[in-house]
């Protein structure tokens, strides 16, 4: 499936967008337009996003919501439940875990480390904080296959390693640092000041 | 400065990445192929993004890094310190507060807000959590022009109108919900979950 590899990342973000549109919306059909208007972007661009994943619409009728909703999602790998793991049990990885997305999108947590050991044994919002060297065990156990980083910087590095060690092929990066890893391993990095630091830019402008 | 105001976000958010590059590179000069391979884009991407803000380096000597990182920080709003409020002393709120990058980049939090009377008043991460109805005041006497959210999202869009009436124009939100604003007013949203949705798609290829 090479075509579906080239999909560009901006791409993929917006494809997301318009998922939770599609998901909000009412009518059982939508336009371009409309998904447009909600999402930012100009029609053409929701067009061309779309035909990186098929042929969807009718022209005058617009999309099938149920029926694009259901096929941008398989195409996405969203359309079945995937285990994760959160490494980090400090204000980050608290939040990460009582974020309503995770669950609703199919990312079921199913462990929590930390290398604390004033919090290792302890529950955070339901889960039991277990140490960093259980964390092959849990991968193994339930074939978890992305592990999400909320641990400092300093340590990232170190917990990137263990995870591609046993076998974890996807990481998101919450930490502010760049991991070293493998050709066959994806990092997707989530660094919260970016979105306030493009905001200066158009505060001055 | 028309030319600046059309500068796309993608590219915005490529520059940032450049200058947490630029920052950690040890060496006076640097090409656009080492900040492309750094930042895992071409260098054609990085000699098109940098030309958005002028003329920079020569060939075969690359970018003298001080002056590039001086001159992109100052386009980008960037070389000087603003004051931003955080509402929402929740675990994210928490996490927010913690996060290196605000304080390193230039942002400076002058107040912490939360609607919850079991937590006004106390301190969190050394600031004191204050009422919503102080909003106002702390944005006036501070001047304040932008504000975090990060509370939830049944609450977002009224603390989105109390601070857009009390005078802030810029909002970053951290909350799962499009937050209608006039036109004048700058929202970022940052959602957790998108980068983990769009691994899903990278493990299935």
């Amino acid at each position: 499936m090479a075509e579906r590899k080239s999909v560009p990342d901006p791409t993929l973000l917006r494809i997301c967008r318009y998922l939770r549109i599609l998901e909000r919306h009412g009518a059982p059909t939508i336009s371009s337009a409309a998904i447009a208007e909600a999402a930012g972007v100009n029609a053409a661009q929701v067009r061309k996003d779309l035909s990186f994943f098929g042929e969807f619409g009718q022209p005058g009728v617009g999309y099938d919501v149920k029926q694009l909703l259901s096929s941008l999602k398989k195409m996405m790998g969203l359309d079945r439940e995937r285990e994760v793991i959160v490494i980090g049990a400090g204000a980050l990885g608290s939040a990460l875990i009582n974020y309503p997305g995770f669950e609703n999108r199919g990312f079921k947590i199913v462990g929590v480390f930390d290398n604390n050991p004033a919090k290792i044994g302890h529950r955070l919002r339901g889960y039991e904080v277990m140490p960093i060297d259980r964390l092959a065990e849990v991968i193994s156990e339930h074939n978890v296959s992305i592990g999400i980083i909320a641990v400092p910087r300093q340590s990232a590095q170190d917990v990137a390693d263990a995870l591609i060690e046993a076998g974890v092929y996807g990481i998101v990066n919450f930490a502010p640092v760049t991991l070293k890893v493998p050709d066959d391993v994806v990092v997707r990095s989530v660094d919260l000041t970016l979105q306030l630091e493009t905001l200066a830019f158009h505060l001055d402008n």
